[in-house]
């Protein structure tokens, strides 16, 4: 099982990570990836370089990552709640290792440095964008990792083939994750109960999508959600079973998510 | 072979890291150990939490380390200095792995809450403190990584037996590491050229002491350079052969470290 928690707003991570030492010392295999995106943005904010955002021609946005963002990136993904993951777990006498992409080359990725985007309707080339997309994962690392009893505690960014830092996906990257280990279920965790046919209304939640089904579905998703989307099919085509979309803000959140309260898409 | 980079000013990493890169490629096994102390007073000015130092009866100095202080040091420490190094080394085709103390159970530490500081001539206790010492290190873990071909890159804080993240002395924490690995060298590289009989000339380098001479050796020490010796000692103590305090302002630190043009302190 791959476990994605998201960087979001009102995310309850302690409860998340009493959650997850009891079902690891119940004897379930997992490997954690969390996200960080609002306290980067604060934190930005603080060391007065403000977060840019960029839209793509196909409508999906991502964070601009010149070198000085990069290093405010890793400061809050690798440092502060990674450790913060870490440390709560490791109180919970589960031993977690946190490591980001690079470590180890656990995530490979393709650079993307050219970048297209979309800004007041005209289209532009950016340049120098610390992005990419992770394309192999080192599964021998994290199946030795486990084999000792170790849980791995896995964050953006990764190591792209020229060896740089380069921002990714956390969903994304966790639906690779989620493929190369073989997983059964990937759970994708944040601040929203699920895929919503109403954006406004938390109580038209879509309860079960089939993955032929998914491209349909995907109408209803804006923003982050499509993003979501996009991983949970790349997961479920290279074999994983079942992908689900839970929220992260009230207690219980994994089992909740595997007794169907969020959005699941089944591969069959 | 662990080698400890300081994080004062003026260290090149990059050169230090092309130099691992020579060494390990040529089949050197070592640890690496890393600080971080004056990019994490930048931080933590600019995020208006300014460091603040205290002084021990015995004259050691050391940082107060509250909750706020701790998630400033995670992030520099483990962010991005540790992902820094990280990177710089994949570049290099190490296959680097940057952890921090408290992953894997690294670095298990005693707490040490109360602190009696002197404060302009009188004695208090500060609660709260967290910091510590590291008594145990999983030297397992780290015979494994390094069998299977990673660089282990380790950073403070470690993590307490009660499951805190604690500051750990950086050179001490090396040094415990040196000791626990049965390294015959521990090199601990800063800004200055090594022990020196006069602070203001660095022409009166003190090059070789045998430990049986350290305590009288020491008492030309000041402020960080005290601690170091305390770490030299420690390590000698309980086995290693000799500790090497160099300097890592210029290029090839590590080959003129072990060519004599520090001060090395032998076992024997």
């Amino acid at each position: 099982m791959v476990i994605k928690v998201g960087g979001s707003e009102g995310i309850d991570y302690r409860s998340f990570c009493e959650e997850v030492a009891e079902l690891w010392h119940g004897g379930q295999r997992m490997v954690l990836v969390h996200g960080g995106s609002t306290l980067t943005n604060q934190v930005a904010e603080k060391m007065g370089h403000p977060p840019q955002f960029v839209t793509s021609p196909s409508g999906y946005t991502s964070r601009y990552t010149d070198r000085r963002t990069m290093e405010i990136f890793q400061m809050v993904y690798c440092g502060q709640m990674n450790k913060t993951l870490v440390e709560y777990l490791q109180g919970l006498d589960v031993n977690a290792m946190g490591l980001s992409g690079m470590d180890g080359g656990l995530w490979q990725a393709r650079h993307k440095a050219h970048l297209k985007v979309v800004e007041q309707g005209r289209t532009r080339i950016l340049r120098d964008n610390l992005t990419g997309r992770v394309e192999q994962v080192n599964t021998a690392l994290l199946h030795s990792l486990l084999d000792s009893g170790y849980l791995p505690v896995l964050t953006p960014p990764a190591l792209s083939h020229e060896g740089l830092a380069v921002n990714v996906d956390g969903d994304r990257a966790a639906a690779m994750t989620a493929s190369g280990m073989k997983a059964t279920e990937l759970l994708l965790l944040s601040n929203v109960p699920g895929l919503l046919r109403d954006l406004e209304d938390e109580n038209s939640l879509v309860k079960d999508i089939l993955l032929t089904n998914l491209e349909e579905a995907g109408q209803l998703a804006k923003g982050r959600m499509r993003i979501k989307l996009l991983g949970a099919r790349e997961a479920l085509r290279s074999g994983v079973e079942k992908v689900i979309l839970g929220d992260a803000r009230h207690q219980g959140p994994i089992c909740q998510a595997l007794s169907g309260q969020g959005t699941t898409i089944w591969r069959n």
